[in-house]
């Protein structure tokens, strides 16, 4: 089968470049000494996930109880829920059953998430979740060590506390963000030992600040990493050679000196920073911008020559995670990983997109 | 089952207020003597579509040719590609597929898209797309005969014209953009007849614009109207009480006098116009802004006193269309519709998204 024969639009995973960032945030971590566990949000694949453990990561973090269910099912050693969890009866059962399956961890924020995570006696050590300035979940610094002692008190086991930067998605922000995260989890943790908690686990960062981390970090969960996108493109956080994931699309219409490619944002997904040049970012063509996206269409405005109707054209998403939740599958290509066990004649290798939509 | 028992984030759609969306359109377009073929991009979903259709809708409207199969197998006796498809060899044996199983209209906006129809011997109705100031695709208006014209020397059937005014979506301009469409699609018919071809429809309508729409229309294609959005609350162009779709998200967090909520950019859809007030409103607290989403995550800023942990909000995506097409399943309520054949003691009523993915 010839890959234009699939049908387009289509999530194209070069796997050569995958690997060589899996490989290369693994060999980073290791050099800092920092525990490595990759968001699995943003990949949501077994296959993947099964990766960046074989490349060193010690587990996987995720942002919902269907994703952690996934990868308990899968083997994952360790699983961190690095969400602020409400536990409800329902989820309580599903919560049991993960714990049985590995090590699990979930993030709390408020005394009452944790009674909620005793009542239900789910098995789980807590992670104290702390607003290092994206001011969206996590109590304040301050807050941490009466947390954590509360925690104590209805019998959990506290394991850390984590934060999540996000104040450093924009440009130039990557710096006083890891700054604020230092200061931050530093706090919380002196909050904890004055509270008479020891807790060795101080997780934090987000891919525009990780090469700026502060050494109080002990474990970090990068996760756009795997893949890249247009955001970290644009925030310099990678090269456009180390961008492994893109939607294939179609040039269907042009008129006027524009072109108008069949992805929009029911496959790119919507995000669109304030920063952000445009609706995503077309791999071979560094200079055009995606001026405008609806849900079908992506409208394309550069300079030189326009490729031809029914053109082929690979669109980098500015944003990796809201992408592939939008598709089941990744259609794979370079190196081995993408020729079948036959040699490819059977048709393009796929990965299943596991845990899409469990969100 | 108690809908408390249902893990959120979930869509809940309230089937009462659909009907009344649905028969209010159907009445409206029948008045107007306007044929209605609703897009059914908006709800994906086979018992929405026979609604509209057992409310007197002439046909469907669809994006893609996935969409076009789904309906096309329930029955649909019309369906509209309302796009300037690019037909591949893999693609042509699915419409050939589909105009076996319903009468097919796919749109064209250049002589090559006309081409590849031909080539293929594709049995359908050729919808001559023109730009009427939205600037996407759509050929200009002052060639749209020469396109007819060349469809028609290809063997093709010309029906008509089309339009999608879409840049009525900003704060009144409405009416301006129903103006446009109204020049935009008369110069197109009138272009159409000095080049010979008799063609019978022209088709336009946005949400924003339908209520303005000028009487050179013969059918309309509106998509969010069976839901409304906050989107067309915000543009004036529905009431709270014609909101039939929300997302239900739970109380997650409450950190400094905000509230956050689990639905984020992967329940909701991550759309925010420029002119928006937030990501999205909360149904039940008209004050409340959403004023930063993430994947999992909304923050709410509101006066009053904030909900406790745990409780349910019903979240109005800003986009109904994006947002639907992140769930799997519909959650019943409001209505007869919403409970089952025995009374409802058997747990929620669902109706499946049908086509979600197939974009």
């Amino acid at each position: 089968m010839n890959m234009l024969d699939l049908d387009a639009p289509y999530l194209r995973l070069d796997t050569a470049i995958l690997e060589s960032n899996i490989r290369a945030m693994s060999a980073s971590a290791q050099a800092r000494g920092l525990g490595l566990w990759p968001h699995a949000k943003t990949h949501k694949s077994v296959e993947i996930a099964r990766r960046q453990l074989d490349a060193g990561a010690a587990g996987l973090t995720v942002a919902t109880v269907g994703e952690a269910e996934v990868f308990a099912r899968a083997g994952a050693p360790g699983i961190f829920i690095a969400y602020p969890l409400w536990v409800t009866p329902a989820r309580a059962e599903r919560l049991l059953k993960v714990a049985s399956q590995t090590q699990l961890r979930i993030g709390v924020d408020s005394p009452s998430a944790a009674d909620q995570l005793a009542r239900f006696g789910i098995p789980a050590e807590v992670m104290i979740e702390v607003d290092s300035g994206h001011h969206r979940s996590g109590c304040p610094p301050e807050a941490a060590g009466a947390l954590a002692a509360h925690a104590r008190r209805l019998g959990l086991t506290v394991a850390g506390v984590f934060t999540f930067p996000g104040h450093s998605y924009a440009p130039g922000r990557g710096d006083a963000a890891a700054d604020d995260e230092g200061r931050a989890v530093s706090e919380a943790v002196a909050g904890l030992k004055n509270a008479g908690v020891a807790a060795p686990v101080v997780s934090g960062g987000s891919s525009p600040s990780a090469a700026y981390s502060r050494s109080v970090l002990t474990d970090i969960r990068p996760g756009v990493y795997v893949f890249n996108d247009a955001q970290q493109l644009e925030l310099g956080a990678c090269t456009p050679e180390e961008i492994a994931l893109t939607v294939v699309a179609t040039v269907v219409s042009k008129p006027a000196g524009r072109m108008v490619l069949d992805a929009g944002t029911k496959t790119l997904g919507a995000d669109r920073a304030v920063w952000a040049s445009g609706h995503g970012r077309l791999l071979e063509h560094p200079d055009a911008r995606i001026t405008a996206a609806s849900e079908h269409h992506a409208t394309v405005e550069m300079s030189g020559p326009l490729p031809a109707l029914g053109s082929r054209i690979l669109v980098v998403p500015n944003h990796a995670c809201n992408a592939v939740n939008l598709h089941d599958q990744y259609v794979l290509t370079g190196g081995s990983a993408a020729l079948g066990a036959d040699g490819g004649s059977a048709g393009p290798v796929t990965w299943a997109v596991d845990a899409r939509g469990m969100n």
